[in-house]
């Protein structure tokens, strides 16, 4: 079964504050030319999206220069509050995820969730989310893994203290943000989230999916 | 193995004649906010994509209505020209496609090669191309199969009679076009080319993938 965990792109979408609206506008019509297309404009960073190192890192990777493995294969869904959902602004520590350390193994991809997806298309989807702390941060990148997943627009409130360790140069862990669905996964999974193939950027819309046995 | 079958996507790449062109500017910069964020402008129908049956009928389903089946699963390649590629303005017809009649499962993913793509990025690749006749493409949609990709720009000449028999209500083949690395695919592989979720979009950029044993 294949369950989507992407967010629908259309006008009106929010985007990050600060960040490129998403605009589709019509280019040719079934009426004037009996096909249509359409323009697009976004962000790199639209809806449900990944970092590359370059977001952050001015010699870090681009989307392009990423190895394709992390964006493909096994996947662990966390759950920090099984059919619920964290309170606005909730701090994500050490402690909170030591009691799920088992399931960081080294190249592993894992997946978040906090519930917070529930508030995508509120103003306060991009202020009030639950964050991880910079020192929860670097102890994510020190476990190896190869992709971090969330329901959450970005991992912290402190953005350059979260992606720092994250995106390091030999960590590069992928940053999946603003996933939907996660009340819908199984404990273990496979996860296709592929980039596009965009030379020299930071970052990339992906639909990504589950493909649950 | 994962062997990626997109054409990078950056300024300057060509679009199919009359398209938007794909554009890449500088949102936030290293420079100015320490973070790297970008604004993309493309068609929906830019480099590797695929086309929605809206594409070319005004009722037909758009990308966000697509069933995601056909986009991941069991693919087989038709190599048209084992090791070499074939001449510029190349009729395939459904004598072409006879030989080949036994892979044309119904529900199956097809990837055609005729070794277009190495005349990707000159002028000629959107008017030169080996082209599918409007009979076989009636003749590709009596099959069933669930997606046919391709090397090519575009299926046919005829874009009316090749894109509606392929797209029409019912039979829905999803279309995949400008792939490239096909002289790399085994016969047999598991693909991926999942579309952005664009709600009520014609086409979508993909980051197809081969996934091979």
């Amino acid at each position: 079964m294949l369950l989507d965990l992407s967010h629908p792109l259309a006008n009106g979408v929010p985007s990050f504050p600060g960040d490129p609206a998403f605009v589709a506008t019509p280019h040719a019509t079934h009426q004037e030319q009996r096909v249509s297309v359409t323009k697009l404009t976004m962000g790199s960073h639209q809806g449900t999206h990944l970092d590359a190192p370059f977001h952050f890192y001015a010699e870090g990777k681009t989307i392009d220069e990423m190895p394709l493995e992390p964006f493909f294969g096994p996947a662990r869904l966390i759950d920090l509050v099984p059919g619920g959902e964290l309170a606005p602004n909730t701090e994500l520590t050490v402690e909170t995820f030591l009691p799920h350390a088992d399931a960081f193994d080294s190249g592993t991809r894992i997946i978040l969730r906090t519930g917070w997806e529930k508030q995508f298309g509120k103003e306060t989807f991009f202020t009030d989310f639950p964050y991880i702390t910079p020192e929860a941060a670097e102890w994510i990148a020190d476990t190896g893994i190869a992709l971090l997943g969330m329901d959450l627009p970005t991992p912290g409130k402190d953005a350059w203290g979260t992606h720092l360790p994250l995106l390091a140069p030999g960590v590069e862990i992928v940053i999946v943000e603003a996933l939907r669905n996660l009340d819908r996964l199984p404990n273990e999974f496979t996860l296709s989230a592929f980039p596009l193939n965009l030379k020299g950027i930071d970052g990339s819309p992906v639909r990504a999916i589950a493909i649950i046995e």
